[in-house]
């Protein structure tokens, strides 16, 4: 019999959360994997976190949908260019066209809504704020802000003395703290992708800025990244 | 030409929303109007949200789908029993069973992100928190929460001098204050809906208890409610 606490991960299938997920599996949570289907470009990702969701055995996989693009503003959900070959300077700088509008808000809100009528008080997400990051909504002040939120919004937070909790245990890791991290607890990166911009079968691109912070960050690491690519940088 | 600043305005088409619909317009704001189909059980509200946006004649109408039902935990989404009949005082006590999980959390992220996408810092929405509310997302320091959490979350409040402001013109004011205003403005409550149990062709059941307080309300205004009814108590 179950007794494990429940928890609702937030699962786009890429690197960052697939090793969340693996984080929150290793702490014995009994994981609601959800992913929200915001009007990205590509049902690569998706696949990717079927795959994630269906290794790690989760309780649940929700796939919600909620058109984002349909707001436009963001060169990731629109029909703007994907920016490639850009420096790691370039990439650094700013924040980025890929940029989605209140996109953690959005995810954050509907983990609330699952975990609320699950009965849990754990959301994990596999934000950080360290390499190349630019968003706004990785920040330690927005998260927190976010779990007071959540503590204010909901009926459990207020009639309880439970309080939401928003884990992000990549926070402060960069990208090759993030793959050791999770190779050592077995994560197959080979089930993730990353790419803003794969090809029609799959195969990332090798030059956005998201192929270009991963795959450095694996010769960091010191082993050859997994997944196939159209070309190597 | 017009020159006038876009707003986000929350249209669910019941009294409420309405009312803010007219107040946005009033107040000279060029309206982007929100309509969220969380998994209401009825089409009645979309309707409503179509006749109040046609006649308010907005900017735009966005129906935005994302489905709170698949997640449960309220009766207003679900199969549960909508309760009829109850006095004011069952009314007012505690939080409805149509509460539905981080609602208004959900609704607010998604007119943060459609705000941002169209460049303005103006989002209306029609919650209250004197009569029988009992929800935890209706009230001022959950609403201030989430204007902190909207400066944080995006681009636009990070980068810019503006700041985000959620419009809550009816916070503090009753059902009865809120009709009187609204009738100031114009509004023909016959366009509106409010009940959370309608019939097939979109007669108000007159018994749940968003029926019982407009109900009420309106004998207090002293005129009849336009809209049309099974039962009158």
């Amino acid at each position: 019999m179950s007794k494990a606490n429940k928890a609702v991960v937030l699962l786009s299938g890429g690197l960052d959360s697939t090793t969340v997920l693996a984080e929150a599996v290793a702490g014995g949570f009994e994981v609601y994997a959800l992913t929200v289907l915001y009007g990205q470009r590509h049902a690569v990702e998706l696949a990717a976190a079927r795959r994630a969701a269906a290794a790690y055995g989760v309780a649940r996989h929700a796939e919600v949908e909620v058109n984002l693009a349909s707001f436009g503003g963001s060169a990731l959900t629109g029909a703007g260019i994907i920016p490639k070959d850009r420096t790691d300077e370039a990439i650094a700088a700013g924040i980025p066209v890929t940029y989605v509008p209140a996109r953690n808000t959005v995810m954050l809100s509907l983990a609330l809504a699952w975990a609320e009528a699950l009965g849990t008080f754990d959301i994990f997400i596999g934000v950080n704020c360290v390499d190349y990051s630019g968003y706004p909504d990785c920040r330690p002040q927005f998260l927190r802000a976010f779990e007071t939120l959540a503590n204010l919004a909901t009926k459990a937070g207020v009639e309880g003395s439970k309080r939401f909790a928003i884990h992000t245990p990549l926070l402060l890791l960069n990208k090759e703290e993030i793959i050791r991290r999770g190779l050592a607890l077995g994560v197959d990166y080979g089930l993730t992708h990353s790419c803003y911009d794969p090809d029609r079968s799959g195969k990332s691109c090798g030059r956005c800025d998201s192929c270009r912070i991963r795959l450095a960050a694996f010769q960091r690491v010191g082993i050859v990244d997994p997944v196939e690519y159209l070309e190597r940088p």
